[in-house]
């Protein structure tokens, strides 16, 4: 089978045999970059071969579901496992091939305000935990509580888009971007200043009173320009792993390795410890699903 | 004698006769876009009417004293009072007329991170506090506690950018922008959508957590893009106001009337007190440093 991740900036293509990875293929064209609701040609054009060369079903994950996307697919409720997301799926026309839509999850706080999850919930099962903590960071970072192979719950934090809002549109973007004059995506994470901006993350004040420090230190000539961007990173993951993380708790961290570096750093230093899941997760968790699913 | 507030984005200059505001002027030519180290010209345009008038004194505050303004003008440490400020004013050269400029405060908060002020120092002096906390709202906002007349110390928060920044630089720019296809500054206080982001701060997951909720209510269709804004206004005076205030403590708010309402309101609800500060402080402060100079 073909299993795709599709979000909103790019889409991962898989070919799967008894669960395993035999091929993939990465684009950029994430559901917003695709334009006038080409989705069905955008698939065609990455996965085509595949299907000619005898793959007829084809399952897809993550925002590709949302309401920007090709259909919106719904959502299962918490708690959510393989049996609920397999039994949910969406059904889009694609020509000879079936092709379908993983569910998102939904869910709510404590204080009952939504919450929502689309392609996490398919790393999550393809990351395999039976029960613990899942923390899948990004744009939008989600923190997981797994029972029994089911999300029992999760929390939202905006911490990727906060960071860059920050860095790239506040008094803090002259500092930050006087040093490379271009954008760091993702620091590298084996610098001090990250550590300083995580240790910084426990100290009174909160959030918006630590983020005019990274200014004040550079004024002061504390801080070099070239430092700024990797504290603030650590600023933002630690005020996040210190809402979400309980003490002394497991958690697996599903993600790409330059993201998951740092949070395995701020984990450690929030007093958790952070173990890597398996980098095919999606793959695995569409594998999962797919073999779960009723096609006919 | 004239004194002119004079930060990032405006200028405002008064008159004063024996400590009283006689007339007063408004422009856009902050420090930022007075371009060339045009300040003496810009100054000239501004109050060179009240100078052939027989003024020959005039005293500027704000950021017109940082190193991207008219000459770097210094701070004094906390604490730090009239007398204080009044003894080390800079100098810069213009003409017939003397032209002063009032150093900034330089303090440091428990952790030891650095802390600066530019104008507001003599806001608060001319607001007359004799011992209690004061507010100053804005994109840098400050609380300072103020003793026997001097500034004893004080908290930045990035607020008001970071508000900016996350309305219009991230997943919430496109809802909250749906509903009026322009940017609010200062939303509208007696909204019940204010309230309930104020409400939400206290809520444990920490902003990240809540900014994502911003998302997810609209989402779920359980808040109108209109009400965006001002929930999102909420929530960030809120994290502010909760990490700041003492509980059950008087704060006299020193800033715009808009501002001033919004903070009343959230300090109100956090279980403070807020006591509205003269408009006019900044033009009295600066009549009243300008009264303890030397000048010749």
């Amino acid at each position: 089978m073909i299993g795709v991740d599709w979000g909103i900036s790019s889409l991962r293509a898989y070919r799967l045999r008894d669960g395993r990875v035999v091929a993939r293929r990465e684009r950029s064209a994430g559901i917003l970059t695709v334009s006038g609701g080409r989705f069905a040609e955008t698939l065609h054009e990455v996965v085509g071969e595949w299907l000619s060369d005898g793959e007829d079903r084809v399952l897809l994950s993550g925002m590709i579901g949302s309401r920007q996307g090709w259909k919106e697919s719904g959502t299962v409720a918490c708690p959510a496992g393989l049996t609920d997301l397999a039994g949910a799926l969406s059904t889009v026309p694609f020509g000879e091939a079936a092709v379908r839509i993983v569910p998102g999850v939904a869910g709510a706080d404590d204080a009952g305000i939504p919450e929502i999850m689309r392609g996490e919930e398919t790393q999550i099962i393809g990351a395999g935990l039976g029960t613990g903590v899942a923390c899948l960071p990004g744009s939008h970072s989600k923190w997981a509580r797994v029972a029994d192979g089911r999300i029992a719950g999760f929390t939202t934090y905006l911490s990727g888009e906060t960071f860059a809002a920050i860095r790239d549109h506040t008094i803090l973007a002259r500092q930050i971007h006087a040093d490379d004059g271009h954008r760091r995506d993702v620091p590298p994470c084996d610098a001090p200043a990250f550590d300083a901006g995580v240790a910084r993350s426990a100290e009174p004040g909160g959030l918006l009173h630590h983020l005019f420090g990274v200014r004040s230190l550079g004024l002061a000539g504390l801080m070099a320009d070239g430092e700024a961007a990797l504290y603030l990173s650590g600023l933002v993951i630690g005020h996040e792993v210190r809402a979400a993380l309980s003490p002394g708790e497991t958690v697996w961290v599903i993600g790409s390795p330059s993201l998951s570096a740092l949070y395995t750093r701020a984990i450690t230093a929030c007093g958790g410890t952070a173990r890597l899941a398996d980098a095919d997760a999606a793959a695995l968790g569409l594998g999962m699903i797919a073999g779960r699913a009723t096609w006919s």
